[in-house]
């Protein structure tokens, strides 16, 4: 599997630009700023509002993102850097499976997920909230609200073990449960 | 297929409440300002940005949306009100197809959707635009940019005979061809 990303320090590609094909702990190392536009150009990443892969995630597909607004991780909290970001290494497994829980601590009622759920309600999920979850193989990112909206959370098979026992291991900035959309990362 | 969104004038399903089971063309009519939460009981909806399904539109799926930034259309135009909503009548279909071309009036390449795609690129598609579609059965949300992100037009069967020629068509708002993810709306 082959990763290339390139950064921009401006807006629409501009300005001074630099290739990745790993990660990148602190962007600010390679005298950027910030990332203000970027182009996913093989493989898929995940992104970090601050370094050391910390702060708001959101996940990166192929495409472009000539701003800030493209690829910050959420309408509810308007991110306006990404200061690391690394590659999805299991993100080109042929089969995603996740199992998701009620409640922590793998506890109280489970859904096996293996597809693309939009709205976790209506597939069945008794509530708005999943207390903790266990990917057997492959990647997804979790979305705070229905049709893949608001805080990101990537769970890998090979982060942690794909173990996430209680909220606050989705992501360090993760202050709530409350997960309404998931689907798999397969590039 | 049953419709029912429940919708309320202040965050986090509080103040004046109502329910609608079929669509609605200016929510001021019932006394209103906009709404502000909103819960999808069942069906899938497309709310709009002013009165009489103008403006920016966004899809909304079965589940809750505690304010304005869980639903408003787009990370690059923060929508802060939804004036008009209506179902999505052919949101049921078994299958979902849709065929995107290069250019406008149906020229150039040709894909051929039947999927959820977070990357047009990934699955082939030469570039970062669209240029005109036909949806043969279903509907689909197309994005601006990858990982279901940016701006976002609802494409139905049963609308516009499922015929999109050119951008302009694509909805009100559009003035670009942009779009690099698009999925199926399967509720």
């Amino acid at each position: 599997m082959q990763f290339l990303i390139i950064v921009y320090d401006e807006e629409c590609f501009q300005g001074r630009h630099h290739e990745f094909t790993s990660e990148c702990c602190n962007v600010m190392e390679f005298g950027f700023e910030t990332v203000r536009s970027l182009r996913v150009e093989s493989g898929a990443w995940v992104g970090y509002e601050h370094s050391n892969y910390q702060g708001h995630q959101f996940v990166l597909e192929r495409g472009e993102y000539p701003q800030c607004d493209a690829f910050g991780g959420s309408n509810a909290y308007h991110i306006e850097r990404m200061t690391s970001f690394r590659p999805i290494s299991c993100s080109n497994h042929r089969e995603c499976r996740m199992t998701i829980y009620e409640r922590e601590n793998y506890l109280g009622r489970k859904g096996e997920l293996s597809d693309d759920y939009p709205s976790l309600q209506a597939m069945g999920w008794c509530n708005n909230e999943v207390g903790s979850m266990r990917v057997q193989s492959g990647a997804f990112v979790c979305y705070q609200f229905p049709g893949y909206r608001g805080y990101q959370y990537i769970m890998e098979c090979d982060r942690h073990c794909g173990e996430y026992k209680n909220f606050k291991e989705f992501g360090s900035h993760c202050q709530t449960p409350q997960i309404q959309s998931i689907r798999r990362i397969q590039q």
